[in-house]
């Protein structure tokens, strides 16, 4: 073995004890949320508060710095020796990444946040509950000015959200982003406009009774034909779904059930299983460095909406599935046929609530968010208004005012633990996924007859060769490039969404 | 704050994250046993391994050993402050117990037993599968000569076999072992054999079909009976029962179900419900130090024998348990009375397998594994004489031999894995309990009326008063003294059996 070969083996075997710890912690997450005593939580924050502790040791330790210093020069970036393969290489990038990450926050900063998320989650809930918008005014602004602090301390070029964007999804900036939603606003919102007078079918099948026992076995099926491995992962329910992936053979997937909510379920567990096959597609000879990880958090998010929507919601799927339900639920859904089927599935309407939202309304209400998450940054609103504001913005893009705060600016949870920058990934998510679905087309001529009959093994195929394989060798937005030939455009999305929903209704 | 208790509760501090380590391992071993994907096995293995190297790291590091020597001579054992209470005290003493424990092995020769250990438990699977004692004896004596070497290295006064008593029950010794099971093997010898030719009652509705789901029920039911809390605790099912004590206010119970085996559960889950109970009662406040961990095997096992005997198969819980039944399995047991019921529960039969003993004959299961364990560790028996040696043994005492070496020396996990000198805290569990029922009828002379009644409460305040709220302040032969006024006599659990099985049978 070469020298560097050398040291490379050596930086992973430091590597893997760092994903090892992080793995150890999702798994105590994920009980928290699915099995643990309700009793265990106090002391479930105290486990999770020192593995944390001793990752971040590890993360950040000296030692780990020499070894990564060995092959990569800090402070420039550049690749030491030449004798390794280009995926190594990346490899090396990436962790330097996220090491700069790692250290730029002092330890007594990232202290002062933490309480400042805990405290602000709380008085969210209790705002939330009460439609009291002022309650929660202070701990807004606390996290609001932590945030722009936290901009400062990590570094930008142009505009300070563009710091904290780049936490979430290296390489995006708010350039680029006023590029692409600019593009995309005007056009959602008509297309919104004019799809919400189109008649609405007898949606009453959303919400007839079923066993939730038969639901899970349903969902579990489905998961299969998907590609999920069960001696690979399983699913649970907790309150909110969720995907952990605790290991490429080690994956946790949880829903939400309500027998009343079977097709909540099942586009949730769809939803899942598609972050579950990018972590189970994940090489687990990698595992320990950024190759055996997902690439960002938006291309996990393409993965899931990839499954829920442009699969699970297209007219092949619902060829493929209504049988299949009908079959497993000969009693409710023996009318069903399958247009109105397919429509009630793809119904656009402007509703109050995100992640309730359709296809085609979803990403107004990112924008909405994007947009007041900037000028927090600048600092250009007062945010006692942010109700008015959010309330205009609401008017201007859905055409919908919620009559409460609770239903408005107050509905998400993130902006009370200090999550600010991430909502765009929930955009760009749909984004990653109508470009890769647009070769995916060209790849694939007749994936519609296949789907309709049920072959879904060349979908995983095809998304374990553009992304999954490839773990965060590249950065999101090359790796989409190297994907689909061409560079992030809203075109394809655009191009998917009228021809969805122009034609085919 | 007196400069001794500040430096006490700085080693409490260092103690907490040490045990909240080594309570994360517990739950990888807990969701191992009960939920974890098949495929995660392997991947597990390291998650374990990482977390034992650092909990073992934390332990042994200096700086903890430094923390514990500003309070207590490392080498002779004397407390350097008198302001610390009596507890305190116990708790230095057996930080310092541990703590030489746990440094006397070097880290090289512990790699070689987990080596042989885990090709040892391999190739015993494989001998018992197809019955060939031949195949494992390499492994067993490899084995053998480790625990030689190992109680060389622990140190001992008396007998080597000592080196290995004292590490699962500290205090026990051969010496002390000769002179309890010196009594106890005649009389259970002749009980056995004066009990065996009672007529047996029907004992059809031992393999009666009861739905699992509804047999889970029950069971919780009666957890819940018992004092364990629901909202601290849960109920799974694994392949062989266990108790896991995440924290007093998260502990983990399981038991093995089967449709046709109701009241092998029922057992089980009592006799883990005992478990339980003790990890919940242990003090919360004094988590990080053994004054908040239990004091020893054979003391958890006195409390999990007291449910799932001398409470559980007693006439006085079998009259409130039976209705109960009745009530929850109306057709499977409605021609079921009391005294077969109890009778049946309370069967004494020679039989081949310990972990299916009866209550009279499990003592001798484990008076033979002692026998032969001493003379492994003293060399006076060639190891290619186990078989013969323990059909000559199982003979003696309970009468019977087996016609394989599977359902003979053969049947017990344990030496695979190296675990000589465990076997005695079985035994010990059932005498500390004996001891303890002893007391117990002194103090509530009303007890049976009050069992048969319902009422469980007040057995389990005895045993918080007695043993839980202690934590590990003193070792296990003071705590049962303190715990009953006498040091530990077989005679309790002699004049248990001859009153359970003379009189009332």
């Amino acid at each position: 073995m070469g020298k560097a070969l050398e040291d490379y083996e050596k930086l992973k075997e430091r590597g893997k004890e760092i994903y090892t710890l992080a793995s150890v912690l999702m798994l105590l997450e994920w009980d928290q949320e699915t099995k643990m005593p309700i009793g265990g939580a106090s002391f479930r924050a105290s486990q999770i508060e020192l593995l944390s502790s001793l990752t971040h040791k590890e993360k950040t330790s000296d030692s780990f710095k020499k070894a990564l210093e060995k092959l990569i020069d800090l402070k420039t970036g550049s690749i030491k020796s030449d004798s390794l393969d280009e995926r190594k290489k990346g490899a090396l990038r990436e962790f330097r990444t996220e090491l700069l990450k790692d250290t730029k926050l002092p330890s007594s900063f990232v202290k002062k946040l933490a309480k400042a998320n805990s405290e602000g989650t709380h008085a969210w809930q209790k705002a939330k509950n009460s439609n009291t918008f002022e309650s929660f005014l202070p701990n807004l602004e606390t996290i609001v000015e932590l945030n722009k602090e936290k901009a400062e301390l990590l570094g930008y070029d142009d505009h300070p959200y563009d710091a904290l964007l780049d936490l979430y999804e290296p390489g995006m900036t708010t350039k680029k982003l006023d590029t692409l939603f600019g593009e995309l606003k005007p056009f959602l919102t008509n297309l919104t406009k004019n799809l919400s007078n189109n008649k609405q079918d007898d949606n009453a099948f959303l919400s007839t009774f079923f066993p939730i026992e038969k639901q899970m076995e349903f969902c579990r099926e489905i998961l299969k034909e998907m590609g999920v491995d069960p001696q690979k992962s399983r699913l649970d329910t907790s309150v909110h779904p969720f995907c952990l992936g605790v290991h490429p053979t080690d994956v946790r997937l949880t829903t939400f059930t309500s027998a009343t909510a079977f097709f909540t379920n099942l586009s949730a567990v769809m939803h899942e299983g598609g972050h579950a096959l990018y972590e189970l597609g994940l090489p687990p000879e990698d595992f320990g460095t950024p190759l055996g990880s997902y690439c960002s958090i938006a291309i996990h998010e393409s993965q899931s909406r990839w499954w829920e929507c442009f699969i699970g919601q297209s007219r092949s799927f619902c060829e493929y599935l209504l049988p299949k339900l009908q079959k497993a639920f000969p009693s409710e859904l023996k009318e069903l046929t399958i247009d109105p089927f397919t429509s009630v599935l793809n119904q656009v309407k402007p509703s109050l609530i995100r992640v309730f939202a359709d296809e085609v309304t979803y990403i107004l209400h990112i924008i909405i968010r994007y947009e007041i998450e900037k000028d927090f940054l600048s600092g250009s609103i007062d945010l006692k208004d942010l109700p008015k504001i959010w309330n205009e913005k609401m008017k201007d893009s859905l055409g919908i005012v919620p009559e409460t705060d609770a239903e408005g600016c107050l509905q998400d949870v993130h902006w009370s633990f200090g999550l600010i920058g991430y909502f765009p990934t929930y955009a760009l998510g749909n984004l990653y996924a109508g470009q890769l679905f647009e070769t995916f087309k060209k790849d694939h001529p007749d994936f519609e007859k296949k789907i309709s009959a049920g072959d879904l093994s060349f979908i995983r195929h095809f998304l374990l060769e553009k992304i999954h394989r490839f773990g965060r060798e590249l950065p999101p937005l090359a790796l989409i490039e190297k994907a689909t030939g061409h560079p992030l455009s809203p075109k394809p999305y655009i191009d998917y969404l009228t021809k969805k929903y122009t034609f085919s209704q």
